[in-house]
């Protein structure tokens, strides 16, 4: 079979493609909504039923949580193997009343679909299945295999998928696995995205007092809990934002020349970034371009920050606690367990006389970096040029999505984040929506892929 | 008339002085609450009846809020003029479950009494209505003249006598003012309270992006709001407790080496006040005691702290906003105007770059700081020690109050700060006490302060 006869397929369902996404759409299954039950199982059974009517040996998981659901294309020997991973689950749509049009109520304007779930990710994980579905209709063999995993609780972090991942490895052995959850570079100018950074987060809490004491009877004397909180975080980054704790720089991976380079051809405007984002100037570590600290340097946040009183008026204590949340991104080859160690040594050696300190760590996962020049990563890039007319650029994301990670460790295998969307569908605010000639060249660029894998084993 | 005689009388009646005291505090004049209003007039309609009956020339005066009780003995051409100021409101006795009795059902157990109100402020402005009423019933003149100001809106922070203050001031003419609103030193070691700390109080708001980012997608590019509020509030102060704002310290008075010999001979460890307040270590400014750093030195103080996410869990942002709530402790010659200005030089010189910063003074006022070998002070010192048997200590305390700096100014008198509470009697909280034998030494002491004043008119 030529591409061009898949694409001519792709071109005239593009009807029928439309009317199963925003079938799809009309399901509210937001996972976090313990009322919604019903609606997303009624998500997971309705992807289900697509996939075993096309013929895909299809099963639907139950889990702790909500389903998973796996399919297969029939095994080809000697050919690779694409897990294609999605979710069938979406935010929340409050607040409603900021919809123009009804969060569960597809409606096309200006060449948008908008609706819940329309680009994060009903509509991007569809593109996969429409292309798979309607290549085996054809009549004509894929020309590897495809996997599919689509989950029901990547909005509320994953965690069952995260625990049966090592149970499920040999169901889900695969050469590489094909993500489409993010966005585009910008308008038509499509991106592989190839590296993520990783996160640790903690709580960070300083005790000082057994009361809150009068700032008058006994400011001067003793420590300020919240003074003490703000010298310590302090002490952890500079003027600069370089961090400043002990080793946090020995592990990170340096940006390649040739990645900074590629990178500094992407149309990037700072004084429009900041615009857009409402500051009057960027920030940053200096030597690094806007891009190159977003993506690939490690960084240090405070998430929040909580002391004494808060309400209206004055109130003059000193507060008996100061705490805060923090959080680091992390570039690959950083240990999020190492930065826990290092941390504590750091605060032990900068906390101040007087009072006592409490780190808690919550998530740590590392960061990841997949090859750009990959023959996967190649391959993508031919499919994604074909179909969208625009040679994709290669970039990494600031964010962190640790099942990811967990699929590099568990299944040993490439990874592809290849993002349909738009920086501004409003993925987890109202108005979502998905580009419809987004879509449909997705689902293009989608059968293309699946042509140029195919190749690789060919070769 | 000898001192005898009045003391004599004193002693006999110490019956009537303890029922009329707990009469006073039955009535629940809790100023805050409006629901109590009927009882705050109550308690100011008691107050005004015991002065009137003993023939002081009484007024009940209306403000915005609750009323003021003003009274006064005849004038005695040639003679010094005390006005004794105190208060008739109480604070809320809320949490009630943690009263061992009613707060509003004075009780005594091992010599105290318990009651809101007992030394805060009912107990200890009656002792000054007891001798003179006492003094007047015996039928002897007094030796100079005595006039009342009995407010009842101390504790939601007396801005109805504040304002009234200028036309009252030939009303309150005055050559020193009468305030029993504080503690003695410790148990049986009586104190001249002759130095109040000044305030300055702000909030301070870091501004960043228009909304709360994803610290994943941005972190690293755009400056975090509460990371720039750690570093200008760690900008304003070291290690060690000094403060870095310029100018700072340029009109701070010094302590005299006579006050800081006197304080170096207050019975006072370190150790002890750390194990009372619950930090392993005390701390502050170099090259001073603890005493000398809560009553002598300026400081600074966060007293709340907000940004992001305060709830459970994790939630990666970087916050649109910081805030913070600072305050300043001031020792006299610093002017709470100027370091407004100070303050916003430093800020614009700290700030980091992509923020925006406010800030927004509340309330301040300077200190106050009285002469302590002035006639007053020596005149208080020796009636002290004649009641307690104990010669006073000369201390000054960390805390403000705004409304002793107003007396200073508009009256242009002196000011007397006679203490006859413990730091214990819970003065805010549940359990309010009031040591009975402190009750009758403060009447008795004051007795004696006015036959001491008095002599100072024959000199």
């Amino acid at each position: 079979m030529t591409s061009s006869n898949i694409l001519d397929a792709l071109d005239s369902a593009q009807d029928r493609h439309l009317a199963e996404l925003i079938e799809w759409l009309k399901i509210p299954s937001v996972s976090s909504d313990s009322t919604r039950k019903t609606e997303t199982a009624a998500a997971a059974r309705w992807v289900a039923d697509k996939l075993q009517a096309s013929g895909l040996a299809t099963e639907t998981m139950c889990t702790d949580g909500h389903p998973l659901v796996l399919a297969e294309t029939p095994a080809i020997s000697g050919a690779p193997i694409a897990l294609v991973y999605g979710h069938y689950d979406v935010q929340p749509a409050e607040p409603l009343e900021d919809w123009v049009s009804g969060a569960f109520e597809p409606t096309i304007r200006d060449g948008n679909l908008y609706a819940r779930g329309a680009t994060d990710d009903k509509g991007q994980v569809l593109t996969h299945i429409q292309s798979v579905c309607d290549w085996m209709a054809t009549g004509q063999p894929l020309p590897l295999q495809i996997k599919f995993l689509i989950e029901g609780e990547e909005e509320v972090g994953s965690g069952n998928l995260e625990r049966m991942m090592p149970s499920l490895r040999e169901r889900l052995a695969c050469d590489c696995v094909v993500i489409s959850d993010s966005s585009q570079y910008a308008k038509n100018q499509p991106a592989i995205t190839y590296g993520l950074r990783g996160i640790a987060t903690y709580e960070l809490k300083i005790q000082g007092p057994t009361q809150d004491l009068h700032s008058g009877s006994f400011g001067g004397a003793v420590m300020n809990p919240a003074i003490a909180l703000c010298h310590l975080l302090s002490s952890m980054v500079d003027d600069g934002g370089r961090i400043q704790i002990d080793g946090y720089y020995d592990d990170v991976a340096p940006l390649s020349d040739a990645e900074r380079a590629a990178w500094a051809k992407l149309p990037q405007s700072d004084k429009q970034f900041a615009k857009e984002v409402g500051v009057d100037a960027l920030f940053g570590e200096a030597g690094f371009t806007t891009d190159e600290r977003r993506w690939g340097r490690p960084t240090f946040d405070i998430n929040g920050l909580t002391s004494g009183h808060q309400g209206e008026g004055v109130k003059t204590i000193i507060p008996a606690t100061a705490s805060a949340k923090i959080s680091f991104r992390l570039v690959p080859h950083q240990d999020p367990k190492k930065l826990t160690e290092s941390l504590e040594r750091h605060i032990e050696k900068h906390l101040a006389v007087g009072v006592r300190a409490s780190l808690k760590p919550d998530h740590g996962a590392p960061g990841m970096a997949a090859d750009p020049e990959s023959r996967y990563a190649k391959a993508a890039a031919r499919a994604i040029e074909s179909a969208f007319g625009t040679a994709p650029v290669m970039i990494r994301e600031g964010g962190s999505i640790p099942i990811v990670i967990r699929f590099q460790d568990v299944l040993q295998c490439d990874c592809l984040l290849l993002g349909w969307g738009l920086s501004d569908d409003n993925t987890h605010s109202p108005n979502e929506k998905f580009c419809v000639q987004d879509y449909y060249r997705g689902i293009k660029a989608s059968a293309m892929l699946w042509a140029e894998l195919g190749k690789l084993n060919q070769a």
